[in-house]
């Protein structure tokens, strides 16, 4: 089945047309047949596309609306230089990255009026997330007829979240009333890879005995304690705000720092928000970018601010590793994915130092040699097995729409 | 030496005379004469008093500062039937306890005018804490003629944590510029009670090979990683909300629902403080108190609620203590102290639950024997050794100002 899938931001558009079937999945040998984004609309946008076999193409023209732009993209898709289909009817399926589901969307599922609104009861939950997914729902159902579509949400994975994980130290009317409560996110990430990892290990994803710890290190990042194929923890909450030190973002603080910092820099709301989102993290920390790439190499020439900010960092994710291996009670194994994760045996090794105490350690040599591949990276015979696993999330939306659409069981 | 111990906060006066020196200590022998607290200074004000062999004391008066209570404090431990001294010339030093030492006290000092300067500045990080230190301070300065004073910094104890542990993901200039980083308090707690775990242990404190985990559980709560004697990580921060959930305080939160809350209720700074400190933390997430005896039998009766928070409350605690399993790279020892960690078996069970992993365990009987009592509570064989330790923070206070008085070097 050819899937499109539509993952729409508040000024951009990613999409890719996934070949994927359950022979295909089940062989591993689904992906993706083409690939692109449409950036900075609203504006003077920029189109990417790449397609199998094809030359890549670059244009910038001014595009001011999602529709626009999923338009641009079916038209990448169709034409004759470049494209991989005929015509856009040959795309049989639309799957929608939804970033909130809230406590409704504890699966994938069809999108129907029903389930439209309850995405957009969400709204509130994700302010600058869910109104452009729906954006990019409505255009594509304007211009592909009568394909079905699926809303994958990023989410969902977390709803088994035991309440002890899911509930906040906050007065419990803040739950009932606003759903202040923990969600987590990169929902879509953590199952691909703990599934591709239970894979790795000759297990079943669902086997209730197994206890995996997944990173999904990139431009945000958390991590996911998973038993039996079901979240436990994860350490992003609320928002994508909390848990690790991300590129831009503070991750876990003292929450009176918040309301301390309003009063002296005198921030309203929104600003301190921005403050928390854009200038925090690893940028704010190093002072020079927010670019793990960037922070290893001016590491190694002495910068001591990038230095501490890798620091940080890396100590950062060593608690949460140990943390999930006592929340599991111990770890089969551990996957590191995303751009970070996948591409820097420097932050791993980092990360996992001093955690032999727990299970968790990297030989330097595996380590070392597993760069934006699949791999096992710990030493033979470690308690817990450690993986770099490449996370491929419109994979598993493309999966799960064919699913849905064929009306098999979830995976 | 007979040692005033003063304990100040803004409408209470909590003291104590403690009889300590070098042998009386190394003896374990020091201890208090006479307890007393002065509470609601302000209005009409309860005063308690308790010494050895005497008759307690309770008097309600009308006391409108802080150094008329400390006046009545010295006139309780002077008088003839309840007084454990002559006159007031027989106390030879007052020992502080001062909440924020901010950066600038990494131990315990006698009291002169610069250090009197340098606890005034760090009255932006403490406001409501250390300006009623420094009138206790005045006070028994007045009352008490030559006298030397000690301050004894809540803080000072974990300013050993390495800069990974201690900065946040923020900007760095509001490190510079506002001391935003971790703190860490209960500090005079986590020595007490690592030093007497390291007793226990057959070790000294300072042992480099030393890795301790003590956990203060009480109207606050923290968790301090120890390595060789010194703090390693703690779980309060910047402020004394950051970490485990406690009695009123909400512990680690998203910061986004700082911002959020305040925006969804209209909460002005002040209020969203107010609401984070004192109306969050068990009393919110229950419903029911603040208690940890009252949430316990609540559970036992099946208050959902209170079970909700007891075990979020538990929860918490066992990730931090992985965590710093982790951290110290294993642990020789982990203490629970303070009332909850000293009283409340039930706590200790389920905190560990699982923990097996990591090396902590306790031994179900031993644990539920061990009640205000002084016990080692882990299995025979356990890898780390689990106690109970009941802190006595006056104590400390007491055996630093003798020390310091007497020209010996730090305990």
């Amino acid at each position: 089945m050819k899937v499109l899938v539509l993952n729409c931001g508040s000024s951009s558009v990613k999409f890719q047309l996934v070949e994927t079937d359950e022979a295909l999945a089940a062989a591993g040998k689904d992906h993706a047949l083409a690939k692109g984004l449409v950036e900075n609309i609203g504006g003077a946008a920029m189109l990417r596309y790449e397609a199998e076999g094809k030359r890549p193409v670059r244009e910038t023209e001014e595009i001011l609306e999602h529709k626009i732009a999923v338009e641009r993209a079916l038209g990448l898709l169709t034409r004759g230089d470049v494209g991989v289909l005929r015509d856009r009817g040959e795309i049989e399926a639309v799957g929608h990255r939804v970033v909130h589901g809230g406590e409704r969307f504890k699966t994938s599922v069809r999108i129907d009026d029903e389930v439209l609104d309850g995405i957009e009861d969400c709204f509130e939950l994700a302010p600058l997330h869910n109104p452009p997914n729906v954006k990019g729902y409505r255009a594509a159902r304007d211009l592909l007829g009568a394909a079905p579509h699926v809303a994958v949400f990023d989410t969902s994975f977390h709803q088994t979240m035991p309440p002890e994980a899911f509930l906040y130290g906050l007065p419990y009317v803040l739950y009932q009333r606003h759903g202040i409560r923990r969600y987590g996110f990169h929902g879509t990430s953590h199952r691909f890879v703990s599934q591709r990892l239970a894979h790795l290990l000759g297990r079943t994803p669902d086997d209730p005995g197994l206890r995996l710890v997944t990173c999904h290190l990139g431009n945000g990042c958390s991590v996911a304690a998973i038993r039996g194929g079901r979240s436990q923890d994860t350490s992003m909450g609320f928002t994508p705000l909390e848990g690790l030190v991300m590129g831009t973002r503070s991750g876990d603080l003292d929450p009176a720092i918040v309301l301390h910092v309003m009063g002296k820099e005198e921030l309203g709301v929104g600003e301190a928000n921005a403050l928390l989102n854009k200038h925090s993290g690893l940028l704010g920390l190093s002072g020079v970018s927010n670019d793990m790439r960037t922070l290893l190499a001016a590491d190694a020439e002495g910068n001591e601010r990038a230095r501490a900010a890798v620091d940080v960092f890396c100590y950062r994710l060593r608690k949460y590793l140990a943390a999930y291996v006592g929340v599991l009670g111990g770890a089969d194994a551990v996957a590191f994915a995303g751009g970070i994760g996948e591409n820097a045996p420097a932050v791993r090794a980092r990360s996992v130092r001093g955690l032999d105490a727990v299970g968790i350690a990297v030989d330097p040599k595996r380590n070392e040699s597993a760069r934006g591949t699949e791999g096992e990276i710990s030493p033979e015979g470690a308690s817990a097995r450690v993986f770099v696993v490449p996370t491929n999330e419109e994979l598993l939306i493309a999966r799960d729409t064919y699913r849905i659409v064929a009306g098999l069981p979830p995976a």
